[in-house]
């Protein structure tokens, strides 16, 4: 017997998986959560059937949704970190001794109580006393917020299902208020290939832009979402990522990462034209 | 009726293509051809099996293998190009109007008449008057070669099959020959991520590091090549691509690119730290 586990990025193309055994499967009252074991990934989790995580490749994103904001201000104290149920956002920030308080809030809490029994690989510093763990709709928590964080971090899902409100002006604009003066905001941005994903990366990037006076946009090789090509987004109210980089001061930090290097920081800033092209295109 | 195309990543990961119709099918002296059709894709052809190029993303590979070189030396005027059976790295060298010469040298005839029937988009520059072609090993072509390029690359399919001799410590000793005493050599270089394409891409760094003083790897995007995270070498005995880049001249040629510009020329030098690591690894 053969187990596959198959996403498909459009309607066109499918990535398939081998899978060794299905660790779990339950429907919480957000969404469908699996876990599978394979060979080439390791434990990896879907959520309504999409990847989210994997053992191989979590390293990648983790380091470049974590890494970039904090070598641009290592000065950063105090985060919130909307979703991330996996837990592998939190543990990078965990790294950094200058921060003082992780307020993480994630709506579903099945993902959170999923990822600590089987996935402790990302999992593994949600217990650290600086992290406070809020069950709640993320955009209702940033709301109540003003002039509070340093660095509001979005690792949502895509645009559709639970992850909606997250890629909604309201939502950037409260993010914006929930900033001190030199604020940071870093979101996941989908990717730019494929036309669905391509379209919401847009919409986001077009929305962000209405409220930061500094706005960009990076990119990783992720091998197991679509197309392996995503993007991040950097807004911010005062740093700019590339020139206003601590190079030395991170460095001198020595945390050891498998991806993220302060060339890369700034290599990752640099977008093919067709990329560039897409986000100054005007779009609703 | 459905009909799907499938590669093998790994044992273990499969990328599939819903197809339109197989426009060709054939059996070379060396390989078997095909070409399909999609829509997500648009037309494209695999060699043995394994994807090659597709009217959707070829651009990405070809402004990536020829616009690298050209504007680290703008001067270049004497090309070999080996492989490249489509076309498409000839025709990105044709929008120079400084080449004066191109010897492309693809060992399966057959291949250059496929694409010439069914995918113009790469093939249409081979009748060019500065190209020549030569329909053998090149391998054995670039031995007879002494002083005489400024620029070879390679542009082969993966080391096993009709591609193996193309990434010997033979051949690589021959194109060092074949350079003038400022020559470059680029080379497809193979993805990092999965076992079996890191490998390949450890030795031929290796190899390639025994006759050039500068040897650097440098990456791109391509959602349809195994894990979409695909390397380039560039070897070279005079130039830095990063530090020799000629950013103005290039810009002031106005060659209008999808991919390719010269932030991200400097940007995919910076490579993740894991891939830094493999290529520092010493392999045999």
């Amino acid at each position: 017997m053969e187990l596959w586990y198959t996403e498909q990025h459009t309607q066109n193309v499918r990535f398939t998986i081998k899978v060794d055994e299905q660790l779990y499967n339950g429907q919480s009252e957000y969404q469908r959560i699996d876990v599978f074991k394979s060979k080439e990934f390791g434990t990896f989790l879907t959520l309504d059937g999409l990847m989210m995580v994997t053992e191989k490749d979590e390293f990648i994103y983790h380091d470049m949704i974590v890494h970039v904001p904090m070598a641009t201000n290592p000065g950063i104290k105090n985060v919130m970190v909307i979703g991330a149920g996996d837990g592998g956002t939190v543990r990078e920030l965990t790294r950094y001794n200058g921060i003082e308080n992780i307020d993480m809030v994630e709506i579903d809490k099945m993902v959170v109580d999923v990822c600590r029994e089987y996935l402790p690989q990302t999992a593994s510093k949600l217990d650290d006393p600086r992290v406070h763990l809020y069950f709640e709709d993320g955009l209702r928590f940033v709301r109540s917020k003003e002039n509070t964080y340093d660095l509001v971090i979005v690792d949502s899902t895509d645009p559709f299902g639970p992850g909606e409100g997250l890629f909604t002006r309201e939502f950037y604009g409260n993010c914006f208020k929930a900033l001190k003066e030199d604020g940071i905001l870093v979101n996941q941005h989908e990717s730019p290939y494929y036309d669905e994903y391509a379209q919401a990366m847009q919409r986001a990037h077009k929305r962000i832009q209405e409220y930061f006076p500094i706005c960009k946009v990076y990119q990783a090789h992720i091998p197991t979402y679509p197309s392996g090509h995503w993007l991040f987004g950097f807004a911010s109210k005062k740093y700019d990522p590339v020139t206003d980089i601590k190079e030395e001061s991170w460095n001198r930090l020595g945390i050891k990462t498998k991806y993220y290097n302060t060339d890369i920081h700034k290599g990752s800033f640099a977008l093919p034209t067709y990329v560039k092209d897409l986000l100054t295109d005007t779009v609703e």
